[in-house]
Formats: C-alpha cells, structure tokens, sequence
C-alpha cells in the first residue's frame, strides 16, 4: 500500500443564486472546484487553487479548511466579486437553465500554484479554459500513473471554442471526467463505447463518462468498467454533483497512493457515492456534513446493489 | 439446485416493417413474445402461446422450434393475418415514431394454454390486454417464488386505459417488468426508488426497472439490485430489446428452478447479455443465431465490466 497523497484542486469557487422546485436559494457557496475539494477532502488531503472577491466570508473559507481543505491556494482580489451562477431547475430537476453568470474576479482568473502544492501528485484540473489548464500543468511536476494522477473536465463551451488548446490538455492529461453529451460533442460519435475509443486515442489512456443519475463508464487499458448511479429517495439539488464525483475519484486514488485500474474502479463507488450524498441538499449543505461512518455505510450500501453473489456461472 | 423448469410465454407474434437509419425492411419476424420466448429457449425449455395468420409460414414457426421454443400453443387463424407493426427509428436509435399498426387476428386474440403447459412453473405474460393476462393466470397452476414465477410487462396504453383491471393483474403477479417511464406514469412518482415502492405495494414483490442502454433496477425483499446495459459499439435495430430481456431473466431462473432474490440477480446479468445481442442485427436475426460459447463469453465480458475487486474497504 502507498501512503497517503495530497489532491490538488483547480477551479471554480462561487455563489450560486438556485430557483429550484423547493424554493429560492441565494449566495449558495457553490463552484466545481470548491465541490471537488469538499469531496476529495473526505479521502485525502486537499489543497484549493481558487479566485474569490471580498464578498466571500473568511468564516466561509475555515469552513472549508475545517474539512481539511487547504485554501492557501485560494487567492482573494480586493475590491472584486466572487464568481455568481444563477441557474433554475425544472421540477423534475433533470435540466435546468441559466439565467445569469456573473464571472467577477473569475474572468482574470490566472491560477498561481503555491510551493507547497507544487509536489501534489494528484491534480484535477476543474472545468476552467484549456490555457488556464495547460498553464496549470507548467507549474506542476508531473507523476504519471499508478503513482499520480492529473485528471481535467472541460465543457462543451471549450469543446466548440477552443479545439485547439483542448487537444494539447487531452494530450498532456491521463484521466478525462466528462458526460456523455460532451463525449459526443467531443468525438463527434454518437455511440459512446466508439466516442470513448476516439477520445483515448486523443490522449488521455483513462477516460470517465458521466451519465447523470444512472452512473458512468470508465473506460481504461483494462477494458471498461460500469459504477451504476445509487438510487436516492430524494434529490434536492443536483448542482456540484459531477465536480463532487470527480474529486472523490481523485481522492480515493490519493488516498491510497495509487491510480492503477483496480484502484479506479473502486474509486468510482466512492465518487458515485459522495455524488449521491451532495444531492441530498442544497449546495455542499449535505456534502460537508458526510463523515467516514455515514460513507461507509452508504458504501456498504452500494456494494449490496451490485452484488450478484461473486460467480455469473450457469447450471448446464 | 432445482431441477430445470419450462418457461411459458404468451403475447404477440408479429410481422414488423422497420425503417432503420441502415434501410427499410419489411417482413421482419417479431412481437414481444417472439423475443421473449427465443432468449428464454437459450436457457430453458420454452413454451409459446401466441396468434398468427396464414401469412405466417410453417417455416418461419420451425426456426423457433429449431431454437428449443414449443410452438403448441401458437394458433393459426385460417384466412386471417398476422398481427403487424411499422414504424421507423431516429438516426440515433434513441426514439421511433409508429407508423401504422395492424391487430388483424392478434384482436381476436383470446390465449388457450394447452394441457401440456398448464403446470408450468415460470410464466411470462407479454403486454397484452390486462383481461387476456388474468385469463391466462385463470389458466395455470401457480407456483409461488422462490420455486415458481409469474411475471408481467403493460405499457402506458393499458396504465391508462385500464387501471382497474391492470390494478388485478399486480395483485396476482409476482414480478412486473417495465421500463422508467412506465412505472412513473404507473405510479405517478417521478423519483424512480419511490415509484418502485409505490408499485411494490399494490402487489408485485418483485420490480424491475428497465432503464434502456444504461440497464435496469431490480427492487424485491432484498433491497435493490442494479445491473448495467452492456456498451456495444454498435447498435443496429433496438425492436424487442426489452422483451429479450424479458425473456432471457425468467428463462435463467426457470434453468435454475429458483426465482429466489440470489438468483434473480445473476438472472439479469443473462437478460441484459441477451438484450444486448438482440440489438445487434435487425429483428431477431442475432439472436436466433447466438450460441452457448457466445453467450458465455459474454456474461465473461460482462463480468469484467462490473467486477470492482471485491471489496470496498478504505484504506485507513
């Protein structure tokens, strides 16, 4: 067994202003990166690379920091405003609009790495421009796989608009967390097991399609594996619930040292299940409430969910 | 173990007209009970109760018969035809539009279970007419899980249309096999994990949500179960995808004499595999052509695709 590593966290830290079917919700700590460290805080060492304005309370910040999130990375712009997301939900939850972004200190956002995060085996570089990734890279040493981990999301919106600098990121990167709209987007192949072989081919060796509540495929050198969604009662909030997945894959692998495919595939229950929890409240209400008991148990859970009794044999 | 057990389908045989995104084809040998029997036939003697016309050629009911499928119980309406169906397919496969649907004798179609099926311990009632299911039910001994099994499909037609007597037929059966819309529409829950508790209690202790290529949920006594759709490069004609699964879940416990929740849920790792071939070629041209080997490097296949180590433990 390795030891413990650290996870390096880059992205997005913002409010959220959320309409959602249960009521209005304003100035909800949000953002990809700060749901990615919450989650990977909860199995590893977390450190957060990240841009606020004044608006965000210094209690805001320890209340991450409570949960073992570094924020030295967290840089603080005088005078700025946080990043704003509005966005509301239809009653089933399963599409939302945006009604307004407000990027604020975000749109001069050029992440700075501090010394101390710079041997960070583990990195997820959050949905931000693929520039800003590659200049993440340039800052960071680099151990690949099983010993170390750089994992990226990226959107539609840079799919269509900056081709070329995602194709250096998807070259320079070893795991790509996407959904499986994105995956088509990218691939521009409707079947996802053929889009997962084209998008590998453009780089990263290990590659993740979301698909929402029903799960995500791995996709790796061995083979393909399936993490089904766990199936909740009741969803309040959707928002963070992919950025939560991915920082508790990457924490899982920090946590044990390791990002062989074995230890991924094992990582994908615990990111599937830390998705589960943070849709359970608004925000990262639920998320930064989880403790190891309640993981555990949940986990136990969702091992019963799969288990077919260890042996598919047939009577002949 | 049990001894082997017969698996006895009634439902609708057809002719299909298909317009694929690959071409038109006509004549296409089909009907839910068509799939559900041949996928059972690969794991269990299989008996099928169905209507058909003159059109119908004795050769085409002898390829099911080659397969293992007893055609007893198919009857022939002289100077009738065969029920029809047409319809044509999204580029993407994801949706399909109805074109025209012809009853012809499948509307007088009023299932007599010959003698020699009566004892059968593992039923599977297509999606006809509530009516015609509790008909059948009339017919047959019943045999309670975990050493028998009655199960059910219905589609929106019938959860409308006839609530009361669909309302019978869950009171008399043990296992309804639906897909996500049905059983929201059935329920009136969106939430699919309440919905199936809602569904539970108006009858069936067993429940299986059919969830498309992402899979299907299983919710019995035991908890809840998921098994994965298994990714295919390539999907050629979705018709009778379901059914297949249908078939194949019953025919696997049947071969095992067990619809004990152990088994039902190696049972649907086989329903998926055989969907999954279904899929494959138009009608039920893979399917009729797939051998054990076949399908044993398959539920191989598959078994990779969930196998996670066999242990969740965090390292502490």
């Amino acid at each position: 067994m390795k030891s413990r590593e650290s996870v390096l966290v880059v992205g997005s830290i913002a409010f959220d202003d959320l309409e959602m079917p249960t009521g209005s919700f304003r100035d909800v700590v949000g953002g990809a990166a700060t749901y990615s460290s919450l989650a990977a805080s909860l199995l590893a060492p977390a450190r957060l690379v990240g841009i606020i304005g004044d608006d965000f309370a210094e209690s805001q910040l320890a209340t991450l920091r409570d949960r073992g999130v570094d924020t030295e990375g967290v840089e603080r712009v005088a005078g700025g405003k946080t990043f704003r997301w509005s966005g509301r939900y239809a009653p089933d939850l399963m599409s939302r609009v945006t009604l307004d972004t407000q990027l604020n200190v975000f749109a001069d956002f050029r992440p700075k790495i501090p010394a101390s995060y710079k041997g960070s085996r583990f990195v997820l570089l959050g949905n931000i421009h693929p520039a800003l990734q590659l200049d993440v890279l340039s800052q960071v040493e680099r151990h690949p796989p099983p010993h170390g981990l750089v994992a990226a999301d990226t959107m539609n919106f840079w799919i269509s608009g900056e081709p070329k600098l995602l194709a250096d990121v998807l070259r320079r990167i070893d795991l790509l967390v996407i959904n499986e709209e994105e995956a088509r987007e990218l691939s521009g192949i409707h079947n996802v097991a053929r889009a997962a072989a084209d998008i590998r081919a453009r780089g990263p060796k290990q590659l993740i399609i979301k698909r929402g509540e029903y799960g995500a495929l791995l996709f790796d050198d061995a083979g393909t594996f399936f993490c089904p969604g766990y199936p909740l009662e009741e969803v309040i909030d959707p928002t963070g619930a992919g950025d939560t997945f991915a920082g508790g894959l990457i924490g899982y692998a920090a946590r044990h040292g390791d990002a062989s495919p074995r230890t991924l595939r094992k990582a994908m229950f615990y990111a599937s299940a830390l998705g589960s929890f943070c849709v359970e409240d608004i925000g990262t209400r639920r998320l930064a409430a989880v403790g190891p008991s309640e993981l555990a148990a949940r986990i136990d859970a969702f091992s019963r969910l799969v288990d077919y009794g260890g042996s598919l044999a047939i009577t002949q």
